[in-house]
Parts: C-alpha cells; sequence; structure tokens
C-alpha cells in the first residue's frame, strides 16, 4: 500500500431491498424472504469480507404501514442480526443502526460492546434519531420529537453512551489468582449524569474490547444532522448524488468537525451508493435499467411519496392537479426529505402525478459501467475529495461478486484499496485511533500537574 | 421413549459464577474472562447440545458494585450472547432473561423475534422485574417499583409483547412473484392497546417463527411472582430445596394456572439447581466441599448479604452484636428473599457474623453423588411431582462432561430422558403448544358464527 488515499469500502445488506425498491424481492437470484434468514445475511457478509470490504452496514426502522417496501414490513433486529455475524466471520466489520429518540443510552451501550467484543472489537453504531413520525406510537410517546429535539438527545445520547463504554479502564481486571484479585475497584468508574434529556447513575457492566470503544457513524443530511456528524460522527453515511456535492458535503463535515476540536481525518464521509457492473458501460446501464422496471409500480410510489409527510395519504388527491399545499407536514419527520420534494413541485410546478413519476424515475447512479469505468469514477471520488469512501449496494449476489473479482483487483493494483487487512479490528482497519479511557488520561494528567 | 413423565434439561451457563460464587474465576478450568468469551459460551452450548438438553439458561442483572461477584460486574447482554449462539448451535433451545421493568414491550418483542427466526424457533424470554433497586438509576428513574407496580407491570408487558408476535398471521406473507403480491395486508394487525403501564400504536415488524412465539419462562418466587407465572410462565425457574418443598411449589404454580384457565401441562416447573457428580458418593461430597472453599469468603460474604437489601452496607455494624433492625430495607428489592434473612435472623436470635456464616456456609444440593445416585434422585424428583425438569448449574466443563457422559445415559436407558431431538423447535422439545396465531383464530370463529 503506497501512502496514497485509502478508500473504505462498506456492503449496506438490505436482503429484499431498500427504501424505494419494490421489486428486489421478485428477482430470482434473491430469496423472498431473504430479510428474516440469517443464513442469507451470513453469505453476504462473507462474500464482503472475502473482498476485502472494511464493514457491513445494517440500516434499520421501526414504524410500518401496509404500504411499506418488503425489507421494511419484515426484518431482523440490526443487533441480534450482527451478533450472529460476528461468529460467522472473522476481519469484516459490523456496523449497526440504532436510534437516540427510542433507546435508553444504557441499553444501547450495553449491546454494543457485547457486540464489540463478542466480535473482538469489531462493532460499530450507526447513530439515527428515526424519520418516520409513527415510531412515536411504537413507545407510547404521544408524538414524534422535533428536530431541535431530536439532535439535541441524540447529542447527549452518545456522549453518555461513550462515557458509560469507559466505566471500566483497560487494567481494571487483574484476575490475579495468586493474590485473589479479580477486579480494582479503582479502576470502576460510575457515571453520575444528570443532563436534559437523560439521567444515568452507576456504571456499565462490561470491559472495553480491543478497539476501546464501537466506532461512531451517523446519518442524517439536515443542518442539525450535520453538525451531529461534527460532533461526534467517525464515519458518515449520507447521499451525494455528484463528485461536486460530495466534495462540498465532506468540506462542511469536515469544517464542523474542526469547529468541535476534532482532527477532521478522524471523519470519514462515506456516502451509500448503488453500484452495476456491466461488460461494457451500455451493458451495465441496460441492467441498471432493467432494475429500474423491476421496481417500476406507480400505485406503491403513490403510498411511498408519503412517508416522508408522515406516511401521509396522497391517493385522495387528484394526481393531475397541482401537487398539494402541505403546510408544516413533515417537519417533524424526514423533513430534509420533505422540503426537497415540496420545492421540486413548486420550483417546476408539477402535478401529483409528475411528482410521482419524477421521485420514482429509474435512478441513473453515477456508479454504473465497466469494471474500469466504476474503478475509475470511485478513484476520480476519492482523490477529488469527495469522500473517504463508499458504502455499497448491490442488488443481487452475481453483481456482488463481479464487483469483488473484477473492480477490486484493479482497485487493489492501483493501490486505491487493500490487498489484506490491516488489523483485527474495525477501527484498525478505518483508520481511526482507538480513544483513550478518559479516566486513565484523567489521571495521568493529574499526576502530571 | 415410553409415554412416561419426561425430564426436560437446561443448562444455566454463568461463565465465571452464579450470585455466590467469588471463587469459580479461580478454578483452574474456568478462564478468568469467561463471562465475556463468546468461545467459551459456544462451547459450553455445544457441549449440552452433544448431551441433548432442552436449552441454554442466560440470567442477568444490569446494576452492580464494585461488591458484585466476578460474573456480575462483566458480563456479555444475554439476547446478543444468544444470537451469536443461535448460529453455533442447531437444536439447543436459546433462553434469555430480559426485564419487564426497564426495557419497552416493542423492543422486547422485536428482539425475541427476531433471536427466534435466527434460531429456527429456539428462543425463550425469561421474564424478570429485576430485584437490584439501584438498577432504576441507570434508566433515569427516582426509584424501583414496588412489588405490586413490578409486577402488574411485568404482566401487562408480557401480554402486549405476546399480542406484538402475533402482528403477522402465518400467511401474510404470499411472496407471489406471478402477481407481483409480497405482503396479504389483511393478514397485518396493528396492536393498538392503552393499558396502565404501557401504550402501543402499530404493529411489529417481523413474521413470527416456526414455533409462532418464543416460550415463556418466568423467575420470581413471591406471592405476586408466582401468580405472574400462574398467568404468563410456560416455565418456571425457581429454586427448592426439597422434594417435598418442589411439589408444593408446582401443584400451587398447577393450581395457579387452572385458576387463569389454563392447562396446567403447559407450565413446566423446572428449578435451578447445582450438580456435582463423582466417582462415589463420597467423592462427590469431597469435590462439593472443594468447591465451598474456593467460594469462602468471609468479606465479600458480608457484603453480599447486603444485595436483598438495595445492597446496603452491613460492614457499619457489629459483627458481634444482635442482627441490625432494618425496617423497610429490601421491601423493594429481593423482598423474597430479604424477608427470609430477616425471618432467620430473629426466629434463632443470631448475630451478624452468624447470620454471614450461615448464608454463606457452603451448599450441600441435594444433587450430588455418583452417577447412580444422581440419577436416582433426579428421577425421584420427577416421579415424585416435585419437577418438570431442571435448570442445572455445573461448576465446570470436566464435571458437565461427566455428567453428560455418566448421568444422561442412566437417564436415556429408564426412559425418563430423551436419546434424539424430537423437534427442531424449543417448543417441540419441551412438548408445548405452539400457539396459533389469534388473528387466525378470532377470524375462523367469526366464520363459524
Ligand atoms: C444516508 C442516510 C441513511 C439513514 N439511515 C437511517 C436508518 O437506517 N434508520 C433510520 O431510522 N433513519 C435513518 N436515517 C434518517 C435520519 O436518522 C433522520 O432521522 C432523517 O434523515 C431526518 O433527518 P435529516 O433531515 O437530518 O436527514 C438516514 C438518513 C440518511 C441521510
Ligand atoms: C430462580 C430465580 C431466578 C432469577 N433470575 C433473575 C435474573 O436472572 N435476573 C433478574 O433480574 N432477576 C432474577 N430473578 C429475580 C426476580 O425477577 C425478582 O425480581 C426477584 O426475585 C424478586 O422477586 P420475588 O420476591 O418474586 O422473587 C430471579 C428469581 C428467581 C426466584
Amino acid at each position: 500500500m503506497t501512502d496514497r488515499r485509502r478508500l473504505r469500502l462498506g456492503a449496506v445488506l438490505v436482503g429484499t431491498g431498500g427504501p424505494g425498491s419494490h421489486g428486489a424481492w421478485k428477482d430470482p437470484e434473491i430469496p423472498g424472504d431473504a430479510s428474516v434468514d440469517v443464513r442469507w445475511y451470513v453469505e453476504q457478509a462473507r462474500a464482503a469480507e472475502r473482498a476485502r470490504f472494511d464493514h457491513v452496514f445494517i440500516v434499520d426502522s421501526q414504524f410500518i404501514t401496509p404500504d411499506s417496501p418488503p425489507h421494511y414490513l419484515n426484518r431482523l433486529e440490526p443487533l441480534t442480526l450482527l451478533s450472529a455475524l460476528a461468529v460467522a466471520t472473522e476481519r469484516i466489520g459490523l456496523i449497526g443502526t440504532l436510534s437516540t429518540s427510542y433507546d435508553e443510552p444504557f441499553s444501547v451501550a450495553r449491546r454494543f460492546a457485547s457486540l464489540d467484543l463478542i466480535s473482538g472489537g469489531r462493532a460499530g453504531w450507526n447513530v439515527v434519531t428515526s424519520g418516520d413520525e409513527g415510531t412515536a406510537g411504537l413507545f407510547g410517546r404521544d408524538q414524534h420529537l422535533d428536530y431541535g429535539q431530536r439532535y439535541g438527545r441524540a447529542l447527549e445520547h452518545v456522549r453518555l453512551v461513550q462515557r458509560l463504554w469507559d466505566s471500566y479502564e483497560d487494567d481494571a481486571f487483574p484476575r490475579d489468582r495468586e493474590r485473589g484479585v479479580f477486579l480494582d475497584p479503582t479502576r470502576l468508574h460510575a457515571v453520575d449524569h444528570v443532563g436534559e434529556h437523560f439521567r444515568v447513575h452507576g456504571p456499565l457492566n462490561i470491559q472495553r474490547s480491543p478497539q476501546g470503544q464501537p466506532v461512531i457513524f451517523q446519518a442524517g443530511d439536515s443542518d442539525q444532522g450535520r453538525d451531529l456528524g461534527g460532533a461526534i460522527g467517525e464515519g458518515i453515511f449520507t447521499h451525494q448524488g455528484s463528485i461536486e456535492a460530495g466534495r462540498a458535503f465532506r468540506d462542511d463535515l469536515r469544517a464542523r468537525a474542526v469547529a468541535h476540536g476534532r482532527d477532521p481525518e478522524t471523519v470519514l464521509v462515506v456516502p451509500g451508493i448503488s453500484v452495476v457492473v456491466g461488460d461494457t458501460d451500455e451493458d451495465a446501464r441496460a441492467i441498471e435499467a432493467e432494475i429500474g422496471r423491476q421496481d417500476a409500480d406507480f400505485d406503491r410510489s403513490l403510498a411511498q411519496l408519503g412517508r416522508p409527510f408522515g406516511w401521509y395519504d396522497f391517493s385522495q388527491h387528484d394526481l393531475d392537479a397541482p401537487f398539494p399545499e402541505l403546510g408544516p407536514l413533515g417537519d417533524r419527520s424526514f423533513k430534509t426529505n420533505a422540503d426537497a420534494i415540496k420545492r421540486l413541485a413548486r420550483e417546476q410546478g408539477l402535478t401529483l402525478r409528475q411528482v410521482v413519476e419524477t421521485i420514482s424515475a429509474p435512478k441513473r447512479s453515477p456508479f454504473v459501467g465497466s469494471a474500469e469505468t466504476v474503478a475509475r469514477i470511485f478513484t476520480e471520488w476519492l482523490d477529488g475529495g469527495a469522500v473517504d469512501g463508499f458504502n455499497i449496494h448491490i442488488r443481487t449476489p452475481s453483481q456482488f461478486a463481479r464487483f469483488a473479482d473484477e473492480v477490486v483487483p484493479i482497485l487493489q493494483e492501483t493501490g486505491v484499496f487493500r490487498r489484506e487487512y490491516e488489523a483485527t479490528t474495525l477501527r484498525g482497519n478505518l483508520g481511526l485511533p482507538i480513544p483513550e479511557n478518559r479516566h486513565a488520561v484523567a489521571r495521568r494528567a493529574a499526576l502530571a500537574a
């Protein structure tokens, strides 16, 4: 490996497909119950590990309606799934999504610490605040939190989880059989926190892993979301459509990290992308078009359009009248997304039907082409400062195999991607530092003073 | 297998030891980090599976102090652990402890349903209410709930989880590629619950497993605890010291189940016990005595005595003065246990030192002896109507091997225990019925009317 910038690669595993994917389950390569079949996930994770990917990535949601896409309707819970993958793999990182809006800091800290030990230091947490307003009802809340509250809560939550992860210093357990000393109690530190959103008194009942703490990813594109990423994100999951937009986003995130007193090299921007590899660029575009046809479904797209607006029912409106006036609808939900749709309709003066057609038009991903083309574009984005890596969504196992067998070798040849894992931990492979235990740091500082 | 009553066997896996065990970690057979080493658990679970045990059983707690026993200080979270065991085993049941006092019904339902699918229908939930008052502080609560609230909440919680598990009927997913039908929306049922302790609106986003729903175990011996067991327990985890006490307990539990309108055959009483196998009865007693010496530690026992009283600090009292007056201390904590200690001290007029010595005196388990003796006593308890099986805690792997190689064959020979698994699910092996989806039942009833 030269000292040129290094690409990080993650595989987003989504069973029967992602948010807009109504048709993936019909593909003969994808079992209809892929999203609840652990063997399916084990196979995909092992394929990604053979290709030396940094990590697999499990996205999540909890609230569903009958109109939710197949993968959403019926899926495995991320941490339970990742723990199973931990013992079926050896080196690949395991990143799972949990929401700071509906999970308790103590439980989140404990479950990720457990995964981190089970996997030998390969765990990562994708921090989200939950977009679906309906999630509130699943947890006995009257209303979903607004953006300010959600992101304020998220920041306090993550910092609290990180403090809980430092409950034990690395030398807390002498386990000295001769002297009969299992624990050194001076190395156990109870958290004593009273904040705006949480109170926690007591220590976490689990030690640190070989990577010190799980890696923090963050997903949320609004101004508040980016600021959270700048404050605590070590990996940023985002969507960016062009190299220019990517560079602007990455510059922004790095600047926010610096403003929070952090080294920008410890914030990796890793957008989620779709990749299609063909024999030629035309062949790849034809495969992409076929995927578009598989997913096309006007009625389902109309229903799905309601999601960023709290699953608003658009079918009550005339399809050929101007896109309806929605007022503050969506402000508590996926606001960034909802605002973009409102703006699109207003600026271009679209009807409801035209909005559905625009939103659900087959995507043209920038990462579609022959192996050479895909490798070249990856490298351009990396060298252009638009990304530190990609979270790749690949539709089928045969497509993944093409990426692994054809694109990865080119990236290795040019020194952009690893040939062998550098480390046994996710931090080690991503090139992120191991956070030293804060109490050890404080004691050393006190001794020096 | 004859039609004589069948013994169920579970293995309680506790890494470096159970509640009173200060010394297990010093045993050369037990790694000092056993409680956080997934490979250790995988080995124990596979050994239990080779012996055709019904299940492994993971107990749990969250609140610790520096005086907590080794296994408590530093352990893996039960569901994360069991999910890893699910892919490392094939037939054995996987029962984990989660508290109804601090976990949300939706999260509990989702995590167990996920484990149930990952394991192909082998999951069980041990329902507890958490004894340690300090747990409240970990979750931002001012005070631990009192018994009435805890058990009222537990009953509502479990019933709600079971309703969430029925969100999808078994035929909810036609996944018909020809007709393009993934979901049959008439087979998806949102929960709409407003109760005393919980509100939940919405369906669970995961299908039922081959066993319909995870098996419900329950642990809690007070009057309220038994009533909960009678209402919802399919397996009862308890401690019983004699065949007479066991029979009285089992009769009581079965009567309570009948009072709740249930078939008593669907409530299995499975006490937790310690087993030691020796060449002869004397040899076994000598091994037990050696274990007692390993665990003996007056100061730690004094500290540990405080646990049922909310980790009350007894070291502030004169050891040779009468056991202190404690008033209502312990009423919100492990009350059954705390009351028993108060009664013991009062009735026998003991000093604090004598109470510690009595409580921490090496236990004499009834299940200690040669393989023939242990097999005979097991059979006596079963035939005597005191138990439906045992949750066995065995100190070391070599002791477990003796149980598997010497005791199990005798139990198989006499037809008391299986030679091969009867089923692929935990319910199938325990002989418990698969609960039919309530919405399917209701529709059939409506059609018949
Ligand atoms: C790339 C990306 C991935 C996301 N993945 C998830 C997810 O898996 N689960 C989830 O609940 N929310 C997810 N979110 C949603 C965010 O957590 C957030 O609630 C939502 O996007 C609205 O916030 P925003 O306007 O800041 O983006 C994701 C957001 C982005 C941008
Ligand atoms: C055999 C047995 C095992 C138990 N195991 C656990 C456990 O693993 N975790 C836990 O928090 N509580 C456990 N409990 C505690 C109960 O959930 C309950 O909170 C405590 O025993 C006080 O209730 P009780 O007086 O009804 O027994 C257990 C209780 C019994 C009797």
